[in-house]
C-alpha cells in the first residue's frame, strides 16, 4: 500500500507550495488536505484553499475550530484588534498561542483512523515572524508527543522549514505550483487583490522579486 | 504575586478531586477552571462542572471545541455509536485521538495571556482504560512541546496519575471534596442517577467500596 499524506492547507502561498511538494513526493492519489475554519477574520482564505485543492485535484476536508475565537485576544480572529508587529522582541499580536500545535494535533486526529502517518505543514523558521510554534524544535517535540499520545508513528514534514521566501518561490516553480499561486491568499489585511503594503504582502513581494519571478497573483 | 493555577474540569470525579487539590495547594483565590463543551453526548457533564465550580467558589470558563464532533467516529460525541470496551489490547471506542492533548493545549492557550503557568489535570495512568494520552510520559512530552511552542514555562500537575480509584476517593476525603462528589458525573451511559452497570460506574463503585466510603452520589 502506498504511503498517504495529509497536508494542512490554509490557502496561503506556503501551504499551497507544500501541497504540490506532497503531490510530487507521494503521488496525487495519495494526498489529501485539511483546512481549518477557525474563525479567521479573512474568510477569503477558506475560499482560496478550496480553489487550490480543486485545481490540484485533491480531496479537501474543512474542519471547524471554534475555540480560538472564544479565547479571543488576537488579531487573526478578532476584527476589533488591528494587526500589529511585535516590537522589541515581543510576539506580534497575530500570534495565537498554540495555533500550529492545535492544527497539527487535529491533523493527526484526522489522520489516525485513516491510517495516514505523514503530515505536511508549511511552517518555516526562516521569515517566521517570531512564532515559536513554527520552529523545527517545536515540531520535533510535537511529533514525540503525538506518537506517545496516539500510539501511532507520525512524520511531520516541513519542506519549507529552512527556506527563505525566495527559495520557496523557486521551489513552487520547480514543482509546477506557480499557477496555483494565483489562487493563494497572503495579505494580512484580507484584501484581494492584496494591499501590497502589509508585512505579509511585502514579504511575499520580496520573495518573488528575489527569485526573479512575477507573482501570478498580480497578473489576474 | 501568588502562583495561579488552571484546572481542566470535566465535571467528573477525578477532575473535581483535582479542583480541590488545586485549591488546597494554590489557595481558592488563585484557582480557576476551564471546561470544554466538545459536543459530548452527555450534556449533563457540563451542568455538573458548573455546579462543582459554583459550590467550590471558583471562576469557571466554558470553552467550545466543535472539532471532535466534526471528526466523528467515536462514541463520546456520536450518539449513533454504542460505547464499547477495547478488546484484545485495542483501544476502546471512547478513545478520541488527541483529546487530552487538545484539552491541555487549549488550557495552555487560555493560561498564556493570563500569566498562569500551572495547569492541573485529572488524568491517571492507573485505571486509565488504555488511553495513551493519559500517561505521564505523554504529559511530560506535551509540557516540553507547549513550552517550546509558546515560549513560556508551564507545569502540568497530575495529582491522580499514579493513584488507584480507591486512593483517589481517599484523597477527595482528605481534601474535603466528598460533598462535591455528589455533583459529579461518571456514568458512560449518561444517566443520573447513574446506571451502576457501565464500566465507568463499576470502576467508581469499586473505588468507593475499597476506600470504605459511601458514594455521596447515591445518597441524593
Amino acid at each position: 500500500m502506498s504511503k498517504r499524506a495529509l497536508v494542512v492547507l490554509s490557502g496561503g502561498q506556503d501551504s499551497t507550495t507544500c501541497l504540490y511538494w506532497a503531490i510530487d513526493r507521494f503521488g496525487r492519489d495519495n494526498v489529501e488536505a485539511v483546512t481549518y475554519d477557525y474563525g479567521q477574520r479573512h474568510r477569503i482564505e477558506l475560499e482560496c484553499a478550496r480553489q487550490v485543492a480543486e485545481q490540484a485535484g485533491i480531496r479537501q476536508t474543512e474542519l471547524p475550530i471554534d475555540t480560538f475565537a472564544a479565547l479571543g485576544g488576537n488579531s487573526l480572529t478578532d476584527s476589533e484588534i488591528d494587526v500589529a508587529a511585535g516590537l522589541g522582541g515581543s510576539l506580534p499580536n497575530t500570534f495565537v498561542p498554540g495555533r500550529n500545535l492545535i492544527f497539527l494535533t487535529f491533523a493527526a486526529a484526522y489522520a489516525w483512523p485513516r491510517g495516514i502517518a505523514d503530515i505536511v505543514t508549511g511552517v518555516a523558521q526562516t521569515d517566521y515572524s517570531g512564532y515559536p510554534d513554527c520552529r523545527q524544535e517545536t515540531i520535533d517535540s510535537l511529533v514525540t508527543t503525538l506518537q506517545l499520545g496516539m500510539e501511532r508513528k507520525f512524520t511531520i514534514h516541513t519542506p519549507l522549514m529552512t527556506l527563505s521566501k525566495k527559495e520557496t518561490v523557486l521551489l513552487a516553480e520547480k514543482l509546477g505550483a506557480l499557477d496555483a499561486m494565483a489562487l493563494t491568499h497572503t495579505c494580512y489585511e484580507g484584501q484581494r487583490p492584496p494591499c501590497g503594503e502589509c508585512a505579509a504582502c511585502l514579504l511575499r513581494a520580496k520573495g518573488f522579486s528575489e527569485a526573479g519571478i512575477e507573482d501570478p497573483l498580480h497578473s489576474l
